[in-house]
């Protein structure tokens, strides 16, 4: 899906945000990047997450704005069916969430997830989970992003889960940056 | 706060389900367990959650409604600042809410959660997490259940989130019990 | 928008559910109607919906799986500062996407809501609100909705509110019918 | 309920924010209210909200970060099967949450909801409709509210509804105090 570490699902500049909305396409989504290494920057922030380790989640794809996160299932983040637990769904669609935004923040900026919902649509059962964020209204303070998450298994995906969450832009608070 | 496994943190027949809330005392939620071994059935299906161990995290107190999960914070489980990620927080508050809801199911139940909404309401940093659920209403198909997240640090505890989640009660699903 | 009262902002065929997810099209979303009058069955249950006429909203386009509600901006529906009141964009994302979720529903079913969350992204300013909802999944029981508010003003459309809504198939509750 | 406008469900100082979390008395909600006329400045932001009045809505309690807003159950804010509509339930339980915001912040500052879920546990039937709203954490920018919403009939009461939202205090905005 994602040769080179850039998302190429669409070129970016044919995707809409959300798919009917005109609206969305211009001022109310910023799609530059908050900076020239905004790639760099993600990657290194997530490099610093030890949760991503533990849970075996991979970066797979940045472009400003959107960000795609990859899950091997396994055994070790399974609930007691068997499915991949929606507490790994909810890790990554939040960090995924997160880094969308973060994608699309100044210098400087950390950023802090205020919440999230995340719905649950069916089992998340097959071989690797995939979740793709993208920012739906970017703010100066806070920026709302949406994150849909599939289950992929012998080349099919089946949408399991659907999170919105708020992230927060953060300057000058010690200890958060990035 | 718990020393054999079932909640004493207040006497469960105390315990209003919402501070101010009468009506809650009564028809609305039912306090009556289950099942005789509503402890046994939790505490065997939480030890079949694989992320549960991956994380850390114990299963410390069960009453009626009510589930207490403890997680030792460490660097395996941090977001890019070090504090505990939000994903380990909504994965424990999430199961805690769960087993809750779980607690007051029939036999033959198992439970699923269809959606949760978390808010965070400052880093979670210190020694231990602890998640404390309880059942907001419990009805025949839904339920609707609470967590509140505290980060504890030397005798000093602080509430990091607050989660409320539906879960469902799933009956003559293949491969879903308990 | 719609001249006839059918959504025709795109054939229905060509609409993904979400943008990128081919996973979507098919058996995700079943975009078959769930009885041949639904536009017929929608208008006559929200003409019963006493609130939807006391805040001057009308029903301005029906497919399967899509809903378009309007509202007349006043002063009779606005909070403190003027703008229109984040509890009318509610009632009317809400409305939307229950209908959008019935129209999609066996003959025979009602509706009802099980919970949403809706994030405000600006002052609802300007002549005429505009949600519009579609159904993300259709399932027997439940069914996931989003709606985006707009807000438009001389010509110009504004994102200016986000929900997610769960629906509840009901059959067989006295008085719980479309 | 509250004979003089200042609710006396129970004298303040002794309600827990949330009922098992020492963590909450203290440090994280501040129960001072945000200045001395807090009430008075509640009540006349609520009088300027069209939408409260043409709800026929009315304001019947506040106390430093709990307000308690009444509903006439009525045809004109109705839904298809009669029950109040969960647009009515969300539009006074999201300006409960706000105006129990609002009397913890400082004067000059107004509030906005920048996102609230809610959960409906039944159909809202009964005579009135009662929305309590507490503070569950009150911070510089964000503050986490919660609200209870019963239905009342014939001295019975029942919880039908939960929201938590997030509210923000807005400084020198044009056009948003209070």
């Amino acid at each position: 899906m994602c040769c080179n570490g850039r998302l190429n699902w669409q070129p970016i500049a044919d995707i809409p945000a959300l798919c009917h909305s005109a609206a969305m396409d211009g001022a109310d989504v910023s799609r530059a990047p908050g900076s020239g290494d905004f790639e760099k920057r993600v990657r290194s922030s997530f490099a610093k997450q030890g949760l991503m380790s533990t849970l075996g989640a991979t970066l797979v794809g940045i472009s400003p704005g959107l960000v795609e996160i990859a899950l091997r299932t396994a055994p070790a983040i399974s609930q007691q069916h068997g499915f991949t637990h929606a507490g790994a769904l909810s890790a990554i669609a939040d960090t995924a969430a997160g880094y969308a935004a973060l994608s699309l923040m100044p210098p400087g900026t950390g950023v802090l997830t205020t919440e999230f919902k995340i719905n649950f649509l069916g089992p998340a059962v097959g071989d690797r989970i995939i979740a793709r964020a993208k920012v739906v209204k970017a703010g100066r303070t806070l920026t709302l992003a949406q994150t849909e998450v599939f289950a992929e298994s012998a080349g099919n995906s089946k949408l399991v889960a659907f999170l919105t969450a708020t992230l927060m832009a953060v300057e000058g608070r010690e200890g958060v940056s990035d």
